[in-house]
């Protein structure tokens, strides 16, 4: 199922908060609606914020008057400020916004640029289907026979606009018959785990328990897990990753078992300007998500929580990251 | 808040699934009901369920017919059996159903019996508020000043009939000024944390954040936790630990931070005749606690899940047992 497709001017994006019960495209037309789809999480997973982000930017640029191309560039960079303003820890989006910025300054006019803008959001659509293809070859050939896989969140199509990148390896290691189970943690608080991985797992026929995050060390201890493979939100220069609130005791359980611990990302995801995980921002999300499910309080009234959207796994905990161009070890980083 | 108390001919219970949205006692009138409230959950945590277990034996006594002393034995027999056929993992349960039992055969008829039955329940519960305070008392001494707790699942007086455990020492060292704040895992899935610890908590004053259970390693990790104290539903001869699923995680977690990792339970929780965790038989509760949530399905149809209720934290993970004897290491149970 496709996250999103382009059509006539505007940008259908699969509502993936109401996923799994109903499938909903909304039609998005600006880069305002595009900034708020992707701050409510209609969209997550960091390449696929990449690509919406991308398209985003194409579509706020169509509405941009200027006829001289530097009031135009100016306006553009309003555009993009709305738009990367969403979710700090997506370096996919950070990356892609910079890329359409140096597409944009190749044109002679905003005629131009506004279609180089569009053709270039296809193109980092396609690319990334290409990616994700090399990556989940990479990654397969890292899964042993007889794998039983713990992943956390979700890194499908929905996360990546493509295949998906620790999903897609395990899609790609049960086509060679070597997946006996996968276990998908729920991923509280918005669930993604439950709502998202479990149905694309459920499309794939690929054989699956779904459990609660704090099952995840009970699994390790029985044998149930011989491999973890996460995705990433951002990884620093020296391999310390950020990824989903849940991923770093997920990786201090694996080392704790001697589980290989695996961070599937594309190249993009990698921010070498950012030296250590330090120095990566975590996004504190709305209480709501954690007091309330599906609307409905679940907590006594007026209860005070911590909502960090992410956690910082250090690259000593991590196996390898596997990416569209091979697999490195976290020492090794120099793409 | 009272979990439950004796009036009428009849157990008026708490019913702790309803909370913190709703306050409602339910009126048990035999031992039939009160097994259902136990399996059901409306009454939890180890210490209340043998109390409460207790009154089930009592209560269901008084409708035993049987004038010959071995006739009303066999059928105490039976009704000891259906309130034990509850939660395996329960050790108070069997502990308090085998001292009432013991009590019946003292007496020379039944109705003496149904009299010493009724006032043996009463003493079980009585004992367990005296035992919570001495145990509070050993545990605070353990708190450090500016503790920074980290509990799991729901140990308050909703949990022992009593004052608690874990929550009891919480409460004690707030009382003596040492607590900077406490983190109250959500614990999925039936949100015990959300739903009782964090009513409890508000109740008391106690400074606290809830948080889901895979934010646990965050906030260590962060330097948030300097202790970590649970409670146990059952404890091996060698102290390897069952308690509510997630505990083990948060050991390994502990462990890894160099973080104290305690365990607070009444000396009724040891099971000396089970050497180890291994022959610890483990709870599957149905799927539809985690596939649900407040009644509405959360996840795609039709997805199978695991849903073990416990795990088993290994004695060598264990700093410490707080029970109302005093603290002991894991290696020197004898008590």
């Amino acid at each position: 199922m496709e996250p999103f497709y382009y059509e006539h001017k505007a940008l259908f994006l699969l509502d993936q908060v109401k996923l799994p019960t109903q499938i909903c495209y909304v039609k998005l037309t600006g880069h305002y609606d595009i900034s708020e789809a992707i701050k409510s999480m209609k969209v997550r997973g960091a390449p696929a914020i990449g690509i919406a982000g991308a398209y985003g930017i194409a579509i706020g640029a169509q509405s941009i008057a200027d006829n001289e191309m530097s009031g135009f560039l100016n306006s553009l960079e309003n555009v993009i400020e709305v738009i990367t303003a969403t979710r700090p820890t997506a370096q996919n989006l950070f990356q892609t916004a910079g890329r359409m910025r140096n597409r944009a300054a190749l044109e002679q006019n905003p005629y131009q640029a506004k279609s180089a803008l569009l053709k270039e959001a296809k193109k980092i659509h396609k690319l990334q289907k290409e990616l994700d293809i090399a990556l989940n070859g990479y990654g397969a050939k890292l899964v042993p026979n007889g794998a039983k896989i713990l992943t956390h969140c979700n890194t499908g199509a929905l996360a990546t606009g493509g295949y998906g990148t620790a999903f897609g390896i395990i899609r790609a290691a049960n086509d060679q018959g070597k997946v006996v189970q996968v276990l998908a943690t729920e991923t509280r608080p918005l669930l993604q785990g439950a709502r998202l991985t479990a149905f694309e797992l459920k499309e794939a026929g690929i054989p699956f328990k779904l459990i609660t995050d704090s099952m995840a060390g009970y699994f390790m201890q029985k044998g149930k897990v011989n491999i973890v493979i996460t995705g990433a939100d951002r990884i620093s220069a020296n391999g310390d990753t950020a990824n989903k609130i849940g991923t770093y005791s997920l990786a201090v359980l694996a080392r704790a078992h001697n589980i290989p611990f695996y961070i599937a990302a594309p190249t993009t995801t990698f921010d070498f300007s950012t030296p250590t995980g330090h120095e990566i921002v975590i996004e504190e999300r709305p209480a709501v998500e954690v007091t309330h499910l599906e609307g409905q309080l679940i907590t006594p009234e007026g209860v005070d929580v911590y909502n960090p959207a992410f956690d910082i796994t250090p690259a000593e905990l991590i196996s390898a990251f596997i990416t569209e161009k091979g697999v490195f070890q976290p020492g090794d980083i120099s793409l």
